[in-house]
């Protein structure tokens, strides 16, 4: 709400990739693939040859035996290069020498893949609010429809972190004579505290009247109930020592007074704090660079995911499993608190499965797996 | 955003006291105390003969010697007797036959005291959002003046949670040698991560259109944003794994579908959670009771309390205190974790002062001081 000149630049390490000692490798190849028919979803209706933008790093070898799948996260795109740099470093999880790295954007998003802003074939007109649940299922299933037309039959690593871990043993689960390995980092099924930070984040941008039941323009989208969607969430991705130990209870950088004489006319509207100026500019940062509906898409993705659901038991969930599972689990994650991760991590084992747990000591939060990529490197290897 | 009928009952003990075994005690007393005079507050500004409201619960003894005062926290009022009534039970902390318990309402609150909906003298009009900032410390100034003219000379205790323990310490550091002993309960001064969801509860409210920049008709207040407010609030008063055993990852209880086909009409817009549906019907409830602008101010009072602020060493800030204080963290409270509340006590009885502190052993969270209260009073005892 502030009119102030803005001048809140985040900390160092805050942005994530921020301090990358490593280059941003570019991809090999990057284009869309359209599945040549309908994609039939979990909940009943159909998308109508849907597309997956996809990025490719390093080559295939001969065999075509070299393949990785990287699988991301809510607001994140399929150049994992960009996001996940310090994963290609030299002994580092990812080799540009020696995998074909592929990372598909979802389905639901903005970045290339089909979601509520393109065109629905049937109506000519954009999906927007129309855009069907996709589940995790579903982008799984569409992804093995690209890598089968790449030729590819069997996957040496599936890996992710948060949304791009479901998909991860997703993968396991639904494909299990073609993954190896999946590596599933900070993930379980959402639990009742984040299903209520989806809610309202959702309420935020349905309040904001340019959301307009989701029939904006894509130039005039809600940015106000966007901005604060993204802020709720920050909470989430970060821990209460981090933000202690970035902004403390400090005046915000611009020299706002929290506690001085108003000097914008209102006693109600104060000077802000250092982590309000951080988090408005989160915020601001965030709309230019996502859509609202496409969070809307991926919000209801996360949070209806759960492989138990309709399952007896975990052994008739998981037991078809082949694949070996590294969970990883983050000290400081209160959205998916590393408890939870292993506790699902040994359910899954107790299924016959091989999984392992481990877990990453880092104040970061739910974060973690973008800001210390080094780390979960070392934990990976 | 749902239009579907509402049929969201509170479970159980999640609304606090619900199942209270204990009735209600009625106000001896219930009135008005206007100081006669200005109150200059710390920000600079002054209030104009401010009216407190305050009850009274038991009767003074002769020698005026048996006065409690409880503080309440930030939606709370004067009437400690309908939010507190397990502490008034036999063998409790509060005790109507030998206490004269009184519970003076905030400044800046909508309950009767002097806030945002209230005449300036000045101006004739409503104060709205020029309402300066009042600190705790403006509050126990203008509280001793109200204690000052019932002729008490010293308090056996003063006691409070969250907003309440800040007023309570304050007493102790202002009034040094008016307080007997202070119970300090779930608080500290707000960390990084409280005022990071402070800042998106005040974005969430001036976000509404309907806020007006604060120029709202009292009929027409900014309700949606508000609920918000609430809803973000609420996450932090109760924990995960309270959410967890309440709701789960189960369905609305009135039968919506976050997974199925969409009865709505639109495909972002989902069935609810149960944990949905119960945010929203605490929003609803809350709008009905609570004024934004009053929400607003309370919300500053809150963030920029830091007894410490200005000092150069506890010794300088805490040295004075002559009360013994009792501190209580709550084992799963994460708005003030039991770490900083305990931290906070080890801080002043470094100082010199007779400090100790307990812990309480509760999934309710910072709720905790209001849903179990027999818990509290045990601990207080």
């Amino acid at each position: 709400m502030s009119t102030m000149t803005e001048t809140h630049v985040p900390a160092g390490a805050v942005a994530a990739g921020a301090k990358s000692p490593q280059p941003a490798p570019a991809p090999t190849y990057e284009g869309d693939f359209v599945l040549g028919d309908h994609l039939l979803l979990d909940c009943g209706r159909v998308l109508v040859r849907p597309t997956l933008h996809y990025a490719v790093y390093g080559r295939l070898d001969a065999a075509r035996a070299n393949a990785v799948l990287v699988c991301h996260a809510l607001s994140g795109s399929a150049q994992v290069g960009s996001w996940w740099p310090e994963l290609f470093a030299p002994g580092g999880t990812l080799s540009l020498e020696s995998d074909c790295v592929i990372c598909i954007n979802l389905l639901g998003s903005c970045y290339g893949s089909t979601g509520p802003g393109s065109l629905d074939p049937e109506t000519g007109g954009a999906y927007g609010p129309d855009f069907p649940l996709v589940s995790i299922r579903d982008n799984v299933r569409a992804q093995a429809r690209l890598i089968d037309s790449l030729g590819i039959k069997k996957l040496r690593l599936v890996l992710g972190g948060s949304i791009g871990g479901m998909q991860a043993l997703e993968w396991a689960i639904f494909e299990p004579e073609r993954v190896e390995r999946a590596a599933i980092i900070a993930v379980a099924p959402l639990s009742a505290m984040g299903i209520a930070l989806n809610h309202l984040q959702r309420t935020a941008i349905q309040q904001d009247p340019e959301w307009a039941d989701g029939h904006y323009l894509p130039q005039h989208q809600p940015q106000r109930g966007l901005a604060l969607a993204r802020q709720i969430a920050m909470l989430s991705y970060k821990s209460a020592p981090l933000f202690d130990e970035r902004f403390g209870r400090n005046p915000n950088r611009n020299g706002e007074d929290p506690r001085g004489l108003d000097d914008q006319g209102g006693g109600l509207i104060a000077g802000r704090f250092d982590i309000g100026g951080y988090l408005d500019y989160q915020g601001r940062r965030f709309v230019d660079r996502f859509d609202a509906n496409a969070y809307l898409a991926i919000l209801r993705t996360m949070e209806t995911w759960d492989p138990l659901h309709g399952h007896a038991s975990p052994q008739e969930a998981f037991g078809g499993i082949r694949a070996r599972l590294n969970f990883v689990g983050i000290s400081s994650d209160w959205l998916f608190p590393p408890g939870s991760v292993r506790e699902f991590a040994y359910t899954i084992r107790a299924a016959g499965v091989q999984a392992e747990y481990r877990e990453m000591d880092s104040d970061h939060g739910h974060d973690a797996f973008l800001a210390e990529q080094a780390a979960l490197a070392s934990l990976l290897a």
